[in-house]
């Protein structure tokens, strides 16, 4: 093992209202060894999710990250030092590595991952964001091609996908994004039918304006305004599929849609939650569909990665204020060959 | 024909926040003749329906009761003299025949009814009430027996019946409802296992303190605070059935609940509306079981009458600051012998 210097980044203190630089701190010291049943990894990439910031708040699907810890994260990395039967050295795998450079995790930990190179799609397109953006899309929404979906964070990781499959399902898509230069980009660049600047007046009138005959299918990502403006858009019988919130992770003070329930019972909507985990069972099915979108080109993952650890907390407080296009992700060693 | 004197009840002025007595005004006049395809019909029963009060502040799921017009309302009644092939004087028929003691109506705007005696029982276990009851709870939210189901509006007309349906499918039944009195009478009288009394403290920790195993299916017929306090103690994967929202009806301020869609996406819920309307591929399957629950002792139907038209308004304030326990009507004209 050539390395002997480790780099941590840990939760300094727990944030009061928006994420800040100072919430988080660098730690130094020596890489571990694997006790038994332990595995030593290098972290290749590490992923930014708008769900690190709710980490931070307390318990979700997950425990509260703690202050004093170190920070949680998915990552793909390389396996470098094995002492469990389950892996050997150069396997890559999954799971939450953390932010940091190494780490020895339980064997039982860590998952297989696959070696679709660069492995940046391997992480997005095939990961999680992936997997999010289909079993979501098809799993709960169950879009009948020629319904209009409507899309939250459609430059985000999971948004970009979406509108992009719900197009090569026969479906017209309409985005919701942050500013002309992303709506352009999601409409130009990613396809989607149209885009909507949730900050530029009002986002009701702009989504009914862009969705004509009214929205069959909203994939939130986003809570809040956004999320009203859609019920009052919905057609009857139509379906809210419940992704995230991320409109309300990095604030105190989070607000609560109107509508709720009344539009439900009136339009007889359908508003589901759901966590990629739960679909794993179609996990294949929906890898081998994505690669055949990969190949033939009716889908594009965009990626946007920071390069280096350090620059972690940084990628994390952008991607909370909308200023990423595509899968967010800290670049931390390079693919192996 | 011997009546000529007919009785209307128009909405004299759009309510402003909660509804009042000055709101109503009555109307006498001559029972009309039927125009060619019209039918007379004499109102027998007339369903009073916290719906009612949103007909008034617009357009729903039907077209809002405009001021000046005769209130609106869900009926059955007696064919008294047709003008029509489609029925004969004696025909029991219902439909919105509006709070009148006589009108005349659009052949095809009427339904046949059954003749289970007294009509205060087809009327309301095996009408709308009990048939919303039965769609809302198997249709949309499909409950396994040994779980538990949350029904709010528990003495309401809906909710006495859902309760009941839940524990003759073999699940735990714990109602919610206004004041001790009302709690005791669905715990002893209609054999829920438990009963929240919302104004006593904090519904929250009431709810969770009688579901020791969490809440696996709310059936919501109130939105508003007790909406929220169910989604902070609904299991992983629960069903919220979105049915009515009387708490939100008969006021100008709506609150929201929080937890949307926060909730929904950490616990996988599913929150689904309805109209029954919407079911009745499946009315007959209802009422053969609902039948069989009656003729079994399993099912009780409490009834409420009010004794006259003009206590229609009386019946319908009283029904929104909660004082009905069962299914509230007004008996316009005795049953038919």
């Amino acid at each position: 093992m050539a390395a002997t210097e480790n780099l941590t980044i840990e939760l300094a203190r727990k944030p009061s209202g928006k994420l800040t630089p100072d919430c988080f701190r660098e730690s130094a010291g020596p890489v571990p060894s694997p006790a038994d049943g332990q595995v030593l990894v290098r972290t290749i990439l590490l992923s930014v999710d708008a769900a690190n910031r709710a980490w931070m708040e307390g318990a979700t699907y997950r425990s509260q990250v703690l202050e004093g810890a170190a920070m949680d994260g998915y990552a793909l990395g390389e396996v470098v030092e094995s002492a469990s039967d389950r892996w050997k050295p150069g396997d890559l795998v999954e799971g939450d590595l953390g932010w940091r450079l190494y780490g020895v995790h339980k064997a039982e930990h860590l998952l297989p991952t696959g070696d679709h190179r660069p492995l940046d799609q391997q992480f997005s397109a095939l990961g999680i964001a992936g997997k999010t953006a289909w079993h979501g899309l098809f799993g709960v929404g169950r879009p009948q091609p020629g319904e209009t979906v409507l899309v939250s964070a459609a430059a985000g990781s999971v948004g970009c996908l979406v509108g992009q499959m719900a197009k090569a399902h026969g479906c017209r898509a309409v985005g919701v994004a942050g500013g002309p230069e992303k709506c352009a980009w999601v409409r130009d660049e990613l396809g989607f039918d149209a885009c909507v600047d949730y900050r530029d007046g009002s986002v009701l009138k702009a989504i009914a304006a862009q969705c004509p005959d009214g929205v069959d299918l909203y994939f939130d990502n986003v809570g809040g305004p956004v999320l009203e403006a859609a019920l009052f858009v919905m057609n009857n019988g139509g379906r809210v599929v419940c992704c995230g919130a991320v409109s309300q992770y990095d604030t105190d003070q989070p607000t609560s849609p109107r509508g709720v329930p009344g539009l439900l019972v009136v339009k007889r909507l359908r508003m589901e939650g759901f966590v990629v985990m739960d679909f794993a069972d179609r996990d294949a099915e929906a890898e081998q569909q994505i690669k055949g979108w990969l190949a033939d080109g009716s889908l594009r993952m965009p990626v946007d990665v920071f390069d280096g650890l350090q620059r972690a907390p940084a990628a994390l407080i952008g991607l909370l204020a909308g200023d990423n296009k595509g899968k967010r992700m800290v670049r931390v060693s390079p693919d192996p060959s």
